[in-house]
């Protein structure tokens, strides 16, 4: 019944070196059983099925943790390869360890929502814990297909082989269906790759969804006649649960080429459902509208390595927007390097994807943006965008302009 | 195109009183237009779209604020006695604002997805922001249902009309479906009136959904034609989406009489649905794994009393499960105080849902959780059941016999 195969998370957890291995001792309970430890019935249940601590390493001793993750695949028989992470760069000042924890495969059923649930459903409410990377073998990963597309099939679909993609959104929320058509015209005419919808449009009575994603996805394939360019218009199908599914076969049925939804308001494995539907096909773009909770604390939730990158190519997405550094938001330079990696950790057959940082980002951040992401990133430059001149299609061509001549 | 209706949020801002107005200019544009001031163009989104501060007051005079939401509510003319919330009481230590900000109804479309993504989607992400409460005018609360059962309607399907309801959990997991049915047999013959999966139970090998959900079914309802109780068996229904409302089918087909979900993991409008289906028409409890995370910092996040009370409710709801105070997790007696005033606190037509406190309690612990909850309550004992003595039948109505002798 128990396979012997078992998967691991490394936690930063706060503390010292004996209080750490006291709230390690915790979390295997918490994560599996949650039973007293005392009553916890003996044989397959007690030796396998409550987690296991396999490491201890106080924070500051950090060239020990690479190791980690390899010797758990060792013993587990099919990690070695899975992990090849560094050290997160948002440590607090408090004293912590690093802590890996391995899991029987059988707690997770092959479930993206319990596994989620073993890694940290209870303990997301214990302070001081932080998943700060995921290591799983294949016996695991084969139950996820992970992003359809990846970073090379985005970039064949889209005809772009080497530059960065360009990426854009159109907004504001209040103007009218045939506004934002206009809007998304001028911007494939410019020559921007991707023309997502704002994350706040949904169907809100100023535009209403099936009247702007026809008339956005009929303007994007005008201005691709005229262009000979294959930009894609990539609506916002967050939604009520019962309808998010109609919502993307109608983008679907009336040429929109991508998808993009908010995984924390709809459900990580509502995102999964969406990238693995052989009907849509279609790549998926993660928002991380209300997620941000999980990465805000130094000392509580999921490092931006294991939730941007991680999570959320297991959920299928094969572009990851986030906060930039430098623009409106608070990520370090840092931590959005971080999430890079995490875009492209080896996860076995899980295809890297691509980093989409963006919010509040300006034009004049791309030569800065091009030396932290390399070639393989997705500029996501909205307001900005208008921000540069009077004339869109012409804003577009200076940026692209700008981002062909760097590379 | 617009009604003049609007809703409003209550955020905490870390901050002086200049800092938390720059902050509050900040989230009226980011969570509407997501558009640099200076290019918002002018009439019907800058006038109605875009957030609007309705008033700031320093964290100090908390006094001031319960009127705040009344005021908001005649102006909107319609939310008036929607908040009747008091301050919270995890105020960090640095200065910080009470901020409300109202946005237009038809932002939301009507959406809870939506609804949260303006109440706190793309600010999860930034630093100093925690939503205290929300305030909610009949115009947007209609587009919910709430609890179908509530309060008032699980007293009646469980036949208790006065004490607080008895709750436990079958684990730990490991153990076979029909070792887990006679845990449930035992504990309803034993007068426990709320029988559910532990929430890490989903479809491990171990007892597989279909095979535990039936027998545990069975088994209670056994038990209740020897008692005439009316015991319920509530399984887990978090799932992958695919197979949640299969589930959930299956349950009602074998007779089970609630569901459970983690809406953190499932998602919150996924709840939403499974509660509004006039097919299961079962009464939910809501889990709080994966959840943790938005209120484990005291700087960001959603409050105790808005995340477990209010927008629970509005998800449907019918009781909330979350960490008692005093037992292994670190929620104070305060915040607790608060989730159980969120559960109740007028909204509209949204009727008030039981607050299911638990995680490694005691029934040492349940005099003093009457005091502050009174007798809307459900005590929820996993473990702690198990500890008291070695036959759990006895166990259970020394549980029962307890709180029936003391209200």
């Amino acid at each position: 019944m128990i396979s012997g195969e078992r998967f691991s998370v490394i936690y930063r957890l706060v503390g010292s070196e004996k209080e750490a291995i006291k709230k390690a001792l915790d979390i295997c309970l918490e994560q599996t059983v949650e039973f007293p430890e005392e009553l916890v019935p003996r044989g397959m249940i007690r030796d396998h099925v409550v987690g296991r601590i396999e490491s201890v390493t106080p924070i500051s001793d950090v060239s020990v943790r690479d190791g980690l993750c390899g010797r758990t695949g060792t013993e587990a028989g099919a990690t070695a390869g899975v992990c090849a992470g560094t050290a997160s760069a948002t440590e607090g000042s408090r004293p912590s360890c690093r802590v890996t924890i391995s899991y029987a495969v059988e707690t997770t059923s092959g479930e993206l929502t319990q596994l989620l649930n073993v890694i940290f459903g209870n303990i997301s409410i214990k302070p001081g814990i932080v998943v700060e990377e995921i290591c799983l073998p294949e016996s695991l990963l084969k139950s996820f297909r992970g992003p359809r597309f990846g970073r090379q099939g985005l970039r064949k679909l889209l005809g772009v082989p080497h530059r960065p993609l360009l990426f854009t959104a159109l907004k504001p929320m209040g103007l009218s269906a045939a506004e934002l058509a206009k809007m998304a015209y001028e911007c494939a005419l410019g020559g921007i790759d991707i023309i997502k919808d704002d994350h706040g449009l949904t169907n809100q009575v100023f535009a209403p969804y099936e009247e702007r994603v026809r008339l956005c996805a009929e303007a994007v394939a005008k201005a691709n006649r005229e262009t000979g360019f294959n930009a894609i218009y990539v609506p916002n199908v967050t939604a009520p649960y019962n309808q998010l599914f109609q919502r993307a076969r109608f983008a679907k049925e009336v040429g929109a080429q991508g998808l993009m939804i908010s995984p924390a308001l709809a459900g990580l494995d509502t995102m999964r459902e969406l990238a693995d539907d052989d009907s849509l096909a279609l790549p998926i773009f993660s928002h991380p509208a209300f997620q941000g909770s999980y990465v805000t604390s130094a000392e509580n939730g999921i490092s931006h390595f294991a939730l941007f990158g991680q999570i959320t190519r297991l959920a299928g997405a094969d572009g990851v927007v986030y906060p930039n550094f430098g623009g409106r938001f608070s990520f370090s330079r840092e931590e959005c390097r971080r999430i890079a990696e995490g875009t492209e950790t080896p996860m076995g057959h899980i295809q890297p994807i691509f980093p989409c940082p963006g919010g509040g980002m300006s034009l004049e951040a791309i030569p800065d943006m091009l030396q932290v992401y390399g070639r393989d990133v997705t500029f996501l430059i909205g307001g900005g965008l208008f921000r540069h001149g009077p004339n869109l299609v012409e804003n577009c061509r200076y940026f692209r302009e700008m981002v062909e001549k760097m590379v």
